[in-house]
């Protein structure tokens, strides 16, 4: 499948309803993952807030995770040496393990699993992955998955904006760096790590209002700004859109504004990530990059085995 | 004062031996803070695993903060508005609420206060204000207070290796790229932040493993590559050692490793948290910068208001 067919299989990924059995009673949400697989827990912070969620992504479990924790590892390959790390961890102590994952040594762990279809770059398998948490705890129904559905093909029909904005960077030869705020804090980091592995590229996340304290003070004065392109979400947010205008104003410099279409967070969330998926392939495209090509990351897992 | 003084001052901040009266029993740790101030909660975070800490930097609580939280304030001007509306909040939902300002509206909040001298720019105030968390939480005490105070001392007294590097770093025209790892990811974003404020520069921060997810794709074939100066911090940490060479090699990119004194993790974080700030003044003096000029950050205030 070329990176291309992958991105036009999200649409379906969201239609699955899978959910986990989680205890009535609990104290907590870990979730285990990284990078593309890792994302996922990352992003479900953003939009869950009745307990406190602890995103992982290194080997360790802290000590606080116990019997009273819902731990979720999530690892498309199953095969993560962190996740596989803190999933062995929080099985000792305990807690109700759930796994998210397409096979390998993960599938064989844990209370309940979720087994998603194989064959895509972890990257491109989100809406798998993210479906199960949003289904479990945020009780999305049927309704709402194909609203989500369509809103995602809507996004394959029409990326012209996406596109000539990837292109543009690519052409331009700028580093992007990305502006995000809550609830898309993460899709900003999404968009980084799309750059990063889709098309080869560096770029830089970062979130308002805390890049207010630090970050404001370097747009001003520092040398190179023109080697970078910025990037935030546009839309009515209240005091951030009043401190994104404000920065623009008080630093001189102009942020391109990607609105997202849609009629709350999660649909403004998946739009915004689909535009990134289609910006970065872009890019890639732009620069000759094959954006499927991951071998960076498969050398270094092996020198490091 | 000038900001050399202000430098000077870290080491009789370590000492003081403020602490808060937490209740036996709580759930979670909250902790609010922007810029210079919400540094001190991303420390902490990353030193004490008992239970979980929730690190804020944006104007609201999740929905889980209750009356079984510690929730702590943390300004040093003690009125910044994200920080004042999460307090707020906080009390609102009953939480236990603990404040560390140093005057201005935080000072009249919260159930018990450490006030701490003002007259400091906020970063450089790190010490007062960390010191009532590690002391309340890792019971910290005197003996140890006086390590942190003479490692803090050698820094002061010898801290070439950081002129050296934070000149080279401004002479070159760099973005610094510093890549951390736990528990020093946020002693990366530290120095991001310092370079920022203090050096009016860009900067980018990230941290392993999670950076070998995404990140590492980019380095053997971004362009714009010689822009930026890429640091870790040196020393054995096993698995994430073994990563640090292996980026380097798979990625052909020289790492400038900067190696802590210090006999634990909490010394070797405030090693290389004053490294750092002698780093980053070194590239605003080499620079012709003001490191104590925060006018871009106050101008958006008085624009936001």
């Amino acid at each position: 499948m070329d990176f291309l067919e992958e991105l036009g299989t999200l649409k379906k990924q969201v239609l699955i309803k899978d959910s986990f059995n989680i205890p009535e009673h609990f104290d907590n949400i870990v979730i285990s993952g990284m990078g593309g697989s890792g994302i996922v827990g990352k992003l479900f912070s953003e939009l869950y807030h009745s307990k406190p969620v602890i995103c992982l992504d290194d080997y360790n479990v802290p000590d606080f995770v116990g019997e009273n924790t819902v731990f979720i590892g999530i690892s498309y390959s199953g095969n993560t040496e962190e996740t596989i790390s803190c999933t062995n961890q929080a099985l000792k102590k305990g807690s109700h393990v759930f796994i998210v994952t397409s096979g390998g040594e993960l599938s064989r762990m844990g209370k309940e699993r979720v087994i998603i279809p194989s064959g895509l770059q972890p990257r491109s398998a989100i809406g798998y992955m993210l479906m199960p948490l949003l289904n479990t705890f945020l009780h999305l129904d049927a309704g709402k998955r194909d609203i989500l559905s369509g809103l995602i093909e809507d996004v394959d029909l029409h990326h012209e904006e996406a596109s000539k904005l990837g292109k543009e960077i690519a052409l331009e030869k700028k580093i992007p760096v990305i502006y995000g705020f809550s609830p898309f804090r993460y899709v900003a980091y999404r968009w980084k790590t799309q750059f990063n592995e889709n098309s080869k590229l560096m770029a830089v996340n970062n979130y308002f209002p805390e890049l207010n304290h630090n970050d404001t003070m370097s747009l001003r004065d520092t040398y190179l700004k023109d080697d970078f392109f910025f990037i935030t979400f546009g839309g009515s947010y209240g005091k951030i859109s009043r401190r994104i205008d404000a920065t623009e104003k008080v630093t001189s410099t102009r942020f391109f504004k990607v609105t997202p279409l849609g009629n709350d967070d999660l649909e403004k969330m998946f739009y915004l990530i689909h535009f990134g998926d289609y910006m970065s392939l872009e890019t890639a495209i732009s620069r000759g990059m094959d954006p499927r090509d991951v071998s960076s990351i498969e050398d270094l897992k092996k020198l490091i085995k």
